[in-house]
């Protein structure tokens, strides 16, 4: 894998540019003894999702910070799809805030909020240092008001380390 | 899994009703000695996406039938992310063509289509059995354009049985 | 697997009684680009050390409910090997607190904190409804210690989804 | 994996020497809603024992670039054996022909036919481009028959190509 | 799946019956930090490829009940082709001997014995219960030969046991 | 992944010092037919738990040299919690004995032993070549007696090699 880093394009993009949809099948491997998906499957799906995401925007492997509060409000079974959809909602100089939702679609085609996730991707070079990423650039109001509320997560987030 | 066979919505849907957009990040399970993602991953991959479409379509598990002829164009490295996309293009009585195309990023942000491939799948109750699906409504002059190619291979693959 | 819940032995425990040691090496499938372990992936570990955990406190089936915050300190490398300790912190009538924590180890040797995370389980059912679990007993200085320490993350929890 | 191209063994080889015989148990991890195999897990399985065939052959790595129209006859369930065979039917410059035949077998012992699939594989170096393969030498009956059918696939394919 | 055990086929059965071909190819998944197959892995395809000659022989499921002694003679490489042979040598009532070769076929075709392995199974019905299994039909010098060294390893077993 | 082999640290170390726990949830992917899991699975795990504890003695990476015999005493349940620990009980100037016990743990908090094993391993250098390990430092009583066992069953392995 060549990561062409020294002319890597540093021109803003908008969220839309690193949208990310992930479609996956629960089988009988990604479930606990009651046939539903682990939260821990769940959760890597949401990685991989959120990571391929901050990595469309960077032009670069971004790896995971963290993970705000995760609440799991359906359990998602064996046979339906998992509709993950993932879109960058604030950045840094080298990290940026990834917003994934999680769909459960059963097989008569209803489809439910199962999971809304907020992670923290930092982009790093090929010996793991933190590297600058392109701004972010907002087009629309929908953006904006992503923008604004990721802007108050980082606040509350800050505060709670601070803590 | 429950499958409410006897109350399915059995009203026609557009391609787009069951459009499906599957995105994968190449891992080094899923590589050979050189790196490069196996024929038969991508494969799977398809076939999953192809049949979550299919079964989208049909409010109930479907089958794959045959898959057509498949040409890998482009080796998908180690690193790369593969964005899948599957439409339904034409329907029978059980069964349904759908055509599945495949596109490998590179980090730097470049899309090529590495694949395009035509799977028919079977809808099936829960003993295995064939059962009706519902129409195909072609709502534009793209879907009609793909119905009309899909009835093409339709013939071609009867005739070629009939060999 | 049966679950016999009718009879299931309801008297209190100590958090000693059901505290997980789980011991993983890191291989190619669980590693990124850049020869790290995903966050994902990590996370999955947690979630079954967690639900190992919360099960062997309830004599039952547990599901994730919630994560709290989770932050990656360090990155894990291909080839180190995985420490994951769960231990029960809290419980409710239906639910509890599990901590889990994550050091990575190198092959000389050195040990270090990766991630602390705190996972909320509830114990279920067969039909995944959930049901009474034994309350936790608290024997040490250390027992009360972390439990009051959930009981505010709790308190935390509680004001954040109100918000 | 060391690749001795330079000194590698460029004498005919008879279809006999590169034949594979796989065997594989259905497992709960390969089956869908209904337990029976995917179809892409199917393929997947097909592919590899292909590309160990073709590298017999070779004796340098292969790469899948193209399956023939592929046709699933008969379901294979979870608990069922399932035989696969391959063979080099014919070879050019740098690719070649397998044919790969798939037998599921059940408990009883009854065994038949589920697939029969021709793939096309490319001999490549350390860098992906094709190299040269040895010729394949032709000794029984059984083995001109297999070559001149897989001449007209060949003639067939490179008419599809054409259209 | 299943198993017709009233009506099952009780007829001796010869070795060569029930012998058992499995190939597979060592991909990243199943290497250490060297690059070799890991130990665990190997006895994995072991037991999976004498359970499946073992049920093959008594047409029931049958479990593993011992290994004997294991030597492992030869690293196996990621991108090696491992060949897999298995047959049953002994058969008692409800249980069976069966004989494993793993040979090890590096890229220039090289092949070496990495191992041989000699497990025990036990045919179960579906309660899991041990249940008959039919006679070793020995037609040949060489079943003769296989099954007196098994009369020999099944001595030297019982005798280990009474230590 | 770096193996600081110039500089390892070679004083005495206490079989404590290496001991594992790995704790394992048993899923549909490790079962066969019948619900339980497989025997190739269970040495699966048995393999990686010795590794890592051979690895945690020698501070470089140790790859299986063999099994002893191992006879399974008890089926492993799908949703039965596995309980490994592994302890180093003797070094030679290589090589290494690992015990490994197996405890089953049904949900109701019963746990019975599963299996015993013994392991031997062998410490490489990147090259795979075996390199001296540091001595074993036996402080109980208890680790007298394992050393002592070891010391018989190294000696039975001798007199087996020699048959």
């Amino acid at each position: 894998m060549t990561q062409p880093i020294a002319s890597r394009d540093m021109t803003a993009r908008s969220p839309d540019h690193s949208q990310v949809t992930m479609t996956e099948l629960v089988l009988p491997q990604h479930t606990n003894a009651l046939g539903t998906a682990f939260g821990g499957q769940v959760l890597s799906w949401v990685d991989i999702a959120a990571g391929i995401c901050a990595g469309r925007h960077a032009r670069a492997v971004c790896v995971t910070a963290s993970f705000d509060e995760v609440h799991f409000k359906l359990p998602i079974h064996h046979g339906d799809v998992i509709n993950i959809s993932g879109v960058v909602t604030w950045t840094g100089r080298t990290s940026m805030e990834v917003r994934v939702r999680v769909d459960r679609e059963q097989i008569d085609g209803r489809r439910q909020r199962a999971l809304e996730a907020f992670a923290t991707f930092v982009c790093v070079d090929t010996d793991g240092r933190p590297q600058p990423i392109p701004p972010l650039e907002l087009l629309t109001d929908e953006h904006r008001a992503c923008h604004s509320q990721a802007e108050q997560r980082r606040a509350r987030r800050l505060q709670n380390r601070a803590r």
